[in-house]
């Protein structure tokens, strides 16, 4: 293999074969293959794209430099959801529990927050004591017990991706479909999935802002995932305004708590509804029925206490993480609500706190926003748009600036 | 800096201002930018090109990256060339020393055959004992004597272009217009010219096959060249067919010398002729009176006495490397010769051993190709058109073949 000469291909337009996409990903994780070509490698292919089967031959590659979960005969049909990201989006945290109601088992590997798109993990990792970093035994042992376990990637899953990923990250080589595709198909498929359903978000919020592109990046997964073997199902959300009413880790928890119980936004229910449809076995009505009668609750008390969590700081939640400073939002005007823009409450997030810049930066659980009006509502001036929850009055004070410019009302 | 919001930029089409482009060369220089991002940065280059702008900041950058030569106030005009490369293109050997018959100086740095592209420093060191590895001092001392020195690039000219050269060559990023044009400009102005010429090659045996590529580039360095203080003027020249009739170290060395005595392939004397022309401060009949009179051919003979090589084997210099086998090459058919494939002509020679397929290869001086007949002549079947200089039967019967592919007469 001359590794130049398969760059230049792939820089001319041409196409990889199955096996030259295998020895490349091979010799780049073994480090064989320097960095400095793969990136050059990873920019030729954010301008020249790659075809489907190299999408699938990437993906593959990708899944099998390292481990995949297995099961035992007897285990139920395997299902997992994935989002692309949105603002406010804290639907895992309902539909694993939820899904769990239908005797499904739902193996649920997650990351960590990332600018303006939260992370289930840090998310997770606001109830004390909860654990995220089970091994592989206790996570099967939690599947035998429960049907479903929350947790991070491992270091023995797809190793390439990991390697691959952190070199895109700084080397301006992250927005490239297939290298998009192939990241998360192959940690999702390295859960040796039965079903899965794909949460394609677009609009303001999202990372990408139209559906075309949406659909373009969905519909390639759905490809790639079949081919594969994995009944892989899209759906398309807009991420104009956050999910629900809540953004920032604990509070995003608190928000699930109740959705959990039936309560909570009615968007955030509606998407979880219709992604846990997809995969599920059984029909609309009783997956509403295990939000309304407690069942999909109790199922994510028990996610928490298996997981080293506080189960009886569930109740009263919204009692364990308190921001310093939490600011009432007065609506400047009267009206209907036209925009709630995401990505000004995303970068507000980020900015009191909630996120990450960087990935080895520190969260701070308590604070974002909540009490978020939802666009269509009509307020009246000086009513309640939003509460902020921050450090200091100072942050709390440019949030509460950032928010208003991302409202309007008409 | 951030340096993969500024890969982001470049990716996206957007330009890099002279700072930025200064701070990125002096951190790759320097071992701070890893190369993982200059290849991700130069393969976004490859697809985005450069302004005029950037690509005069990127050569002040590389250029700054070094030292540059420096002249007593007494100096002359101080004058080079540089070539894009061809087949059979010894014009360098002919042209330095004619210029310094007009007393200006000619502080010429060459590069090494790679690929079908011969290279000065290879063809001088088939003469024996001539060293090109001069130290500036050296350099500086014999400019001073006979206003001519021909050497190779030194570690403190340049290390960013070396560094970033090497990256290039195995991450299928060279062929950039903005990144030919600042390696090949940063080089030449390090030796602080006041005029310079470029010989820009077009066609079969050459790195751009059409006129209007060779002009974009041409018109790039010219472009540079003037705004960084030089007169620069170029030439675009055919290499449809090798240039002269020899092909191969010592071959072309002959050559040049019989060139040199106003003798040799009126190809090759018009070239060097109109090349000279643009740096010389006299007119084409007195440079005409110094090729045909000695006085150049007496100036290249001081020049091989000052680096050390073998002035006595300069007037008999065919019988200083022979190569084992010499084969005639017959004309397969009768007509006007209407190509004499200049790429083919190269490959074989390569073939041979005359030139590098990787840099660290070594080439054998005697081999390649003289008596190469020229394009338009009338033939005979069973005229020679070739001589071949080959280690073996076998070789020389293989470039025998693969001359008569690049040959056609009707």
């Amino acid at each position: 293999m001359h590794i130049p000469s398969l760059i230049e291909r792939k820089r001319e337009g041409g196409s990889l074969s199955d096996g030259e996409i295998r020895d490349l990903i091979e010799a780049f994780t073994a480090g064989d293959m320097p960095d400095y070509q793969m990136s050059a490698l990873a920019m030729a292919i954010y301008f020249q794209g790659m075809t489907a089967e190299e999408t699938v031959s990437l993906t593959r590659a990708m899944l099998e430099s390292g481990e995949s979960l297995s099961y035992p005969d007897t285990a139920p049909r395997v299902v997992d959801k994935h989002s692309t990201g949105g603002v406010g989006d804290k639907v895992s945290l309902i539909l694993a529990p939820l899904l769990a109601c239908d005797e499904l088992w739902v193996p649920m590997i997650s990351g960590r927050g990332l600018g303006i798109t939260g992370g289930t993990l840090d998310k997770l990792e606001s109830i004390p004591g909860f654990r995220v970093g089970l091994s592989e035994d206790e996570a099967m042992k939690q599947l035998e017990e429960i049907g479903v376990v929350m947790i991070g990637q491992t270091a023995a899953i797809c190793p390439a991706d990991k390697k691959l990923y952190a070199l895109r990250d700084v080397t301006a080589t992250v927005p490239s479909q297939p290298l998009i595709v192939a990241s998360i198909m192959s940690k999702k498929l390295a859960e040796s999935l039965d079903a899965l359903v794909l949460d394609v978000k677009y609009g303001r919020g999202a990372f990408m802002k139209t559906k075309t592109e949406a659909e373009s990046l969905g519909e390639m997964m759905r490809e790639v995932g079949m081919m594969m073997g994995v009944e892989t199902s899209v759906c398309y959300h807009t991420m104009d305004e956050p999910l629900g009413c809540a953004v920032g880790n604990a509070l995003e928890v608190k928000e699930s708590i109740d959705a959990l119980q039936g309560k909570g936004p009615n968007d955030l229910r509606e998407v979880t509804l219709t992604l846990a449809e997809k995969v599920s076995t059984v029909g609309r009505s009783q997956l509403e029925e295990w939000l309304d009668d407690g069942s999909a609750y109790d199922m994510f008390l028990k996610v928490v206490q298996c997981q080293g969590g506080d189960a009886e700081s569930i109740p009263n939640f919204g009692a364990v993480h308190s921001a310093p400073v939490i600011r009432d939002v007065p609506s400047p005007a009267s009206g209907k609500v036209e925009i709630v823009d995401a990505d000004t409450v995303g970068r507000a997030s980020l900015a009191l706190g909630a996120g990450r810049n960087r990935a080895e930066d520190a969260v701070d659980f308590s604070v974002g926003f909540d009490h978020l009006i939802k666009v269509g509502a009509d307020v009246k001036s000086g009513d309640l748009i939003a509460k902020i929850h921050a450090r200091t009055e100072e942050a709390a004070e440019l949030a509460g600036k950032s928010f208003l410019e991302g409202f309007r009302c008409a």
